[in-house]
């Protein structure tokens, strides 16, 4: 599950113009970005008469469309999914997941603000940065609108380069449990352990295992 | 992970009707039914100028879009993925994925056939039943067009009601690893275990890890 960083802000504030700058800086410096875009509208995502468009007729709740070059997954959901929800989604060669919006979650967050709009959406000390056209007394790391590349040195810093050598995301019940630092070895080690004697498996870097009982 | 049932047969023999129909039929029965369709061709899944649609353009390669009744995720990928790949991508709140086409995959198979068509595409030896209007000699299950309902008896038998009391996925470096019933057994009681200790779990029904080291 690769890390999130939420873009916040008024509307208008410029949220889809520094996502945009900012997935061209990371991806010239190597990385992999997916972008979590929220809506409050509803959207269309299929054409009348396709097959798969039939499939969601007839009653399939999610349905997946894949080629050799791209997937597209649309699924019906009962609620708004939070980002870290979200992120699960996203498969982990990718580096980092910037989402837009997301004022209230616990995921590190950027504001996107300009003087002539008021207040900032959340409280300075929430935010990892602010990109901003006024002058503040708080500490919080504060970008012009045009800092995109040295907003990038600070999230490559705090949140690209700190990935550990080892990761490991527990979900019980689809909700994410943090683990203290000497948990996450015990846990790794052991489930290393349990699958490196296993036929056909050399050397694993990445072991996913999902349990279920009703 | 749902199990997957993979829907095969040449071009117009009916795989998409029969699909929908056991989608109808499933879901009268209180299952929850994904799909996956392969598709050989290009398609376009968003609108030139819109917000996501510019995350596309400025690099990202996969786009969440999220509202309060409906996701979409659109990824770029390198080659086609397996039914049971994409499969991983359904959450285990789904019953079971019908997959169309991906004759030559692992899964189980049903095959829509007609005499016109010539032979039918996989060994009837694979196939979990065929849909036909033409008499065989195998012992494969028959059913004919117009028979959703009596397959759908066969797919309720043998895919849906055995889904076991404890179900254990495990995958190494993005490829499932089968298990022996013994492994399974003591794979689940010891990460139930593990996990049962932790501040803020109670009474666990789903588990997922996932740990990757570089």
């Amino acid at each position: 599950m690769p890390p999130v960083v939420c873009i916040v802000g008024r509307p208008q504030s410029g949220k889809t113009t520094l996502i945009d700058r900012l997935i061209v800086e990371l991806k010239e410096r190597g990385y992999k970005v997916a972008t979590i875009k929220h809506t409050t509208h509803d959207f269309e995502t299929d054409t009348a008469g396709k097959d798969s468009w039939k499939h969601a007729q007839a009653g399939s709740e999610c349905i997946v469309l894949s080629s050799a070059h791209k997937l597209t997954l649309t699924r019906t959901v009962e609620r708004d999914l939070s980002p870290t929800e979200l992120s699960r989604l996203i498969t982990d060669d990718f580096d980092i997941v910037l989402a837009e919006g997301y004022k209230k979650s616990d995921e590190l967050k950027i504001e996107v603000h300009r003087q002539e709009m008021g207040e900032p959406v959340c409280p300075p000390d929430e935010l990892m940065a602010i990109v901003t056209d006024q002058e503040f007394q708080f500490e919080t790391p504060r970008f012009s609108h045009d800092q995109s590349h040295t907003l990038s040195d600070l999230i490559e810093e705090k949140v690209l380069k700190p990935r550990k050598n080892v990761e490991i995301a527990l979900f019980v019940d689809g909700q994410s449990i943090p683990l203290l630092p000497f948990i996450k070895n015990l846990y790794q080690k052991i489930i290393f352990d349990m699958v490196a004697v296993l036929k056909g498996v050399r050397n694993p870097k990445r072991i996913d295992v999902s349990i279920k009982r009703r």
